[in-house]
């Protein structure tokens, strides 16, 4: 697999330092390089800091912003970041109101985050979300449970309107404990990728197959099947998810189409088109649709189906303005 | 290839169906669903109206909103739309201020938007800006000369924010020839896309080889070169696109990095912190950057770089608001 890069050490810091320089208006990079903050603190609100491994981008470095994160932590690709990247986010953010950590479910990030945690807890009030809005992965060796996955999107959008509006740190961790319950995503898989630095495919598959249920590292999923149609493939996924939530008729359902990295927008929103009519015929309605590619595994080809059930107030969180790199409405 | 798809015939209409339900805030279909337009149209401006084959997502639908276009017209993968749609698109949005048509230099779509131009002379005002900002093909046979590509968007965004503020037809006409001269735009690719219709690859690239100076269907380039580092094939693509730009320091540039459909931000981001790095050493400055998937090529993976050399009124014209699906910012 060819990709744009000069050497697999550098890889991450090149495509940061572009990113912080293609938005300097929004962030700039906190001390020494080890993580991307806005450019103006707001105090008298909740820090929001979150991080994992590169190759997820836009995520999470493209949601630094007003409305959204206050910080990002990236290690390289695929691989948590380091405690003292997240110990230097919170001492560089934290304007005396406490921070919370959104943590995507998997082994390395619970962990260093937790460190991390533990090492300011003299000097700082920290809560910690951990997401997991992957879809029950059954015996998946990587993640303890379910994972967090392209919901971390809905997550950091909904908290990050909430910080913005003066909630207190502990309002926050019960709203993102609560959210947890209610957003699944399952993923599908086009096409393993390949990870610069081994050069080693994460899986192969067959031309007329498709991995269903995959991780956003490649891990495999709950099953490898034939390649269908998109109508197909959306009902399979949507049975999966929507058998999750317990989802009834006349509430506020959120949907999000988000592509793996390698596939278009014009697909993805062929997807959302079938999702959204699947979801009518069931009698459910969309109330926010979100249609992109945020949440990535390099390039892979394949995408991932996000629903979340809201509450009325956190419809208007999600209205919120916001502003980032990569996610940007309202005035 | 394995694509998010029903059946070759719908899949243009399902995915502009998906995008229309997905921003029903922005945009809905005109008559018949013959193209896509805004919600509102105002009165008192020109409207804009754009076009082209399907497959290079979100191009054009996607720039369809305040302060961009008024309409566009989406024919079946890479094949022009009729003059019929283009018509009705005529018809429909112009509020007595005349209609700028933008068009892509390609054969199909400057003849079917001159005779749509042609059978509504007699009660409207129509002007046409071609745009032309590849680097010069050569002998490539898909293309009456320089073809117009991702530049386009650079285009569409400064004339889009000109007919917001109230600039009449011949000054919008006026504006785009004289960009013409000044956006020049030059493409790479890493691997050619298999068209849904014929399952056909337009192009197929040895694991070790790259495509440069392709264009948006996939059609040939300059040369087919061995892969190299990203500041390697930056190097190429930034001589050739500033060997025609004639640029000079203390010049406002414009730098747009693009993704073909295939490859993520994360390389994006990459290839611009080396753009800019080298455009630096030469003393030039980039005073406005553009980093996204914009214009695609189905799921192609490459990119192309664009440089506009702006004066300043158009710095002000890029800068100014702007909320369509694809692109947004300003209040």
């Amino acid at each position: 697999m060819k990709k744009f890069m000069n050497r697999a050490e550098t890889l991450v810091a090149e495509s940061l330092a572009g990113l912080v320089s293609a938005h300097e208006r929004l962030v700039t990079f906190g001390a020494d390089g080890k993580f991307v903050r806005r450019r103006s603190l707001r105090p008298g609100k909740v820090s929001l800091i979150s991080g994992g491994g590169a190759g997820h981008e836009p995520m999470h470095v493209g949601f630094v912003g007003r409305g959204m994160l206050d910080a990002a932590c990236t290690g390289h690709v695929f691989t948590s970041p380091t405690p003292d990247q997240i110990v230097a986010a919170i001492r560089e953010t934290d304007r005396g109101e406490g921070c919370l950590l959104i943590v995507k479910n998997y082994d390395g990030d619970v962990m260093n985050f937790e460190m991390a945690a533990e090492l300011v807890a003299a000097e700082h009030r920290i809560a910690t979300v951990v997401v997991r809005d992957d879809v029950d992965p059954g015996g998946s060796k990587r993640s303890q449970g379910r994972r967090g996955v392209a919901g971390t999107v809905v997550m950091e959008k909904l908290l990050g309107a909430a910080a913005e509006a003066g909630w207190r740190l502990d309002e926050l961790s019960a709203l993102g404990e609560s959210l947890n319950g209610r957003i699944r995503t399952m993923g599908v898989s086009l096409r393993g990728v390949t990870v610069p630095d081994t050069e080693r495919e994460t899986f192969v598959l067959p031309e007329d197959e498709m991995e269903i249920g995959v991780g956003i590292h490649g891990e495999p999923g709950r099953a490898r099947v034939k390649f269908a149609t998109a109508d197909e493939i959306v009902e399979t996924m949507l049975e999966a998810i929507l058998g999750e939530l317990a989802s009834e008729r006349d509430e506020n359902l959120l949907m999000f189409i988000n592509g793996y990295g390698g596939t278009p927008a014009s697909e993805l929103y062929l997807v959302y088109n079938s999702a959204k009519a699947q979801c009518e015929r069931l009698g459910l309605t969309i109330a926010r649709p979100l249609v992109g590619t945020y949440v990535t595994s390099l390039d892979m080809a394949g995408l991932s189906i996000t629903v979340a059930r809201l509450a009325e107030r956190e419809l208007s969180l999600w209205d919120a303005p916001v502003d980032t790199a990569a996610l940007r409405w309202g005035g």
